[in-house]
């Protein structure tokens, strides 16, 4: 084909496409989540990215019928999910009479929406949910154990500075309608919804000047959602200003047992606190709610999100089923580890040792390539027909950490030569000491953790 | 919302929905997969599943162009992609002056196609890629080690009655131009093709009367594709065969280096053998070819195929890159092997353990269960406040193999009472004890084979 006929290779934008070491890392990281929620004793689920255009839109607003992916194929309206949740509520009604209850269930999966492109913005992106499904009824004690299931999670990958912030639907509209604003309350949680990023002025000027809200009750919005102090003198608080609303009473009952709930589950006691600015403005939480700040990092948002729903599924069964979840933007959250360079690098090579034979006859390298793949240790055979250096430097480049030497004397002696890339030192063992050695090394890298703060 | 508003949850049919218990057990066949090809030193690699169309169809013919998800978005004219290696084709020349060659990557992803829907076909599909790209040249060894994966590959899925059948097309070609098909070589290939399917005869049918192919040749090219013997035996009659055609001469050069290859990877004789039908008609292979074969469950068609090509990239890019590979459809076969109930169950609950609190107190079964979990041990504690016959009804209708209770006699004594749910045996044993019982329970579970045939 000429040069004219060439077509550019390129990826479309705001979809990711990583190198290949970045894969591993992220591989890395995916890994982790599913080990953790694999240890919650979660199912796992796969729903198709395609789903009839009724399905994934009963529900939505106008905002998301913009930014979805959705086309015609013959006879069908097909859209492209936009996130996990709907696809879980579809599944779990359509099965609902085959589940066992409470379903716990975790997805990690590509969700597609057409938003304006820009840097860190993604159209197609990996969502990482957890939900557990009650039928009928779903104990408190769950919202007290998806923040003990972040802790875990975020210290497996090598996090310990962030906070999760919890809070309670019922706690904030309870407050705004003992304040009158019982016919606002979408609107003023959308609002208070972006204190973090607008401040509590700009909330506080949304609130009068775009809703008509008296600027005395804007600012006992603000005031209240600002209200400071340890997760006891806030819920001390809260049980004061209780004027009778029967729903503020009860946000404030299952607040505070949420929160003892989480510190029976071992979470510490500075990894979360209650935050009652915290509303998750668009989402259909009910009841709980979390976001969870990383505190070097208070820039990028919240890196793990959910609350507690009455009901999921509603649109598509008159069963109900109340749920309680979290879900990670995992691409997103990947994007900007890897722009902030915090990723331990420590296994990002496609192998642990590279065999180079030093031999034509292959047998001896690949005998010694399955011991060492039996005993768990990635192993690739060098085969093409190049110098040594380029052999070597093809090591150096993968950052394989070992590369093996097989040449007539190693073979006669039953031994292999092995340098290590990283030191450049070199020495001849026996197979089974290389098997011990390569095995002790790669576990302690594998040790390692997978997001190293700066200090 | 009432009942006549509701939608009816449904999944768009050719797209896999698997129950839980099902779920569990792909992941675990592609946690093999993912293994496997680890060990054997290939990156991971992930590409969006929607690309520009004037990429992906580059190259594609009118057959695939119909059978696409292709749409209009704004000014983009999208494709879902159709299959691993057009995008791997993209990707690697996108990124070749990135890259370190021989590039080994393995990808598993969904793929559309929209045909037409049947049992058993899907619209959304699992591949399972791996390739091997060299720059400007790749060895012969890399078509060797192809099969010696795909071999490690099906027994650690459990499998040992299969044949690997390798081909080359350079043989095949070479032979058609010698009877004097130089310009029909294309039709002759996917005719030959379908020869498993529809016979010799039926084969020999179409080449007379679809392409004007006289009888007496269209009997040769069914006698040669049938030619049978040891791998040694056909070479040998090849040899004979050999009539001067270079390109015939050099397939049969490197059929023979590949099976010596094969065999010095450790692949058992009788798991591959030489067998001249296979041409893998539509695809764009230029040496090796491969199939793979379930010998108690032939009509399954071929588990891995794939083969040698010698540019990779020709749409995108000038640089030359052979490549070779293979390809498992997961989905269809995870689909057969379910339907044949011959997939291993041994570990189908979404945990080890389920702890079952019987006191108001949730703080013992949390703190045991952190210590299960730091074991390895998958585990869930029940907090729905039900029925004791309902708590352990749950663990029995998820198929969790133990059961613990946690009462006030246990927990004062240090101890747990655990039921396995199996025997239905119960004792009381200490948390070290327990923790050793169910690890080396599950090591037993977890080194059952994945998939068990029937005797």
């Amino acid at each position: 084909m000429s040069k004219s006929n060439l077509v550019t290779p390129r990826t479309l934008p705001g979809f990711m496409e990583l190198s290949p070491r970045d894969q591993i890392a992220f591989e890395r990281i995916r890994a982790a989540l599913v080990d953790t929620y694999r240890l919650y004793g979660f199912f796992p689920l796969d729903t198709p990215v395609l789903e009839h255009s009724e399905i994934l839109l009963a529900k939505a607003g106008g905002e998301t019928e913009r930014q979805i992916y959705r086309f015609q194929k013959g006879d069908s309206d097909l859209t492209m999910r936009f996130d996990l949740t709907v696809p879980l509520a579809k599944y779990v009604a359509k099965n609902a009479g085959e589940l066992t209850f409470p379903f716990r269930r975790y997805q990690i999966g590509k969700v597609y929406r057409g938003e304006r492109a820009q840097k860190g913005r993604f159209r197609e992106f990996y969502q990482s949910d957890i939900d557990i499904i009650g039928d009928g009824a779903l104990g408190l004690e769950n919202d007290a154990e998806i923040p003990a299931i972040i802790d875990t999670l975020l210290r497996r990958l090598g996090l310990d500075e962030f906070v999760i912030r919890i809070n309670n639907r019922k706690v904030l509209s309870g407050f705004f309608t003992m304040l009158g604003l019982g016919d606002q309350i979408e609107n003023v949680l959308r609002t208070v919804d972006k204190i973090d990023k607008i401040g509590a002025e700009k909330v506080r000027e949304e609130l009068t000047d775009t809703f008509g809200i008296a600027a005395d009750v804007a600012e006992k919005v603000t005031d209240f959602v600002a209200l400071k102090g340890s997760n006891e003198e806030i819920i001390a608080a809260l049980r004061v200003m209780a004027q009778g609303d029967a729903l503020f009473t009860e946000g404030v009952d299952e607040l505070e047992t949420v929160c003892r709930g989480i510190l029976a589950f071992g979470v510490p006691a500075d990894h979360f606190r209650i935050d009652l600015s915290i509303a998750r403005g668009l989402d259909y939480y009910t009841g709980t709610v979390y976001e969870t700040t990383l505190l070097r990092h208070p820039e990028i948002g919240s890196v793990c999100s959910g609350g507690r729903y009455d009901n999921l599924a509603g649109y598509y069964t008159d069963r109900k089923l109340p749920g309680v979840g979290m879900s990670i933007g995992l691409t997103r959250l990947f994007y900007i580890l890897n722009e902030m360079d915090v990723l331990g690098r420590d296994i990002d090579a496609p192998a642990d040792v590279l065999v180079i034979p030093m031999t034509e006859d292959l047998a001896p390298a690949i005998r010694i390539s399955a011991s060492l793949r039996a005993a768990g240790i990635r192993t690739q055979i060098y085969m093409e027909k190049k110098k040594f250096k380029a052999k070597i430097g093809y090591a150096d480049k993968l950052h394989v950490p070992y590369a093996l030497f097989l040449g007539e004397d190693e073979i006669r002696e039953g031994k292999v030569a092995v340098k290590d890339m990283t030191t450049g030192e070199q020495q001849t063992l026996t197979l089974e000491a290389l098997i011990e050695m390569v095995s002790a090394a790669m576990a302690i890298k594998a040790a390692q953790p997978l997001i190293v703060e700066q200090q």
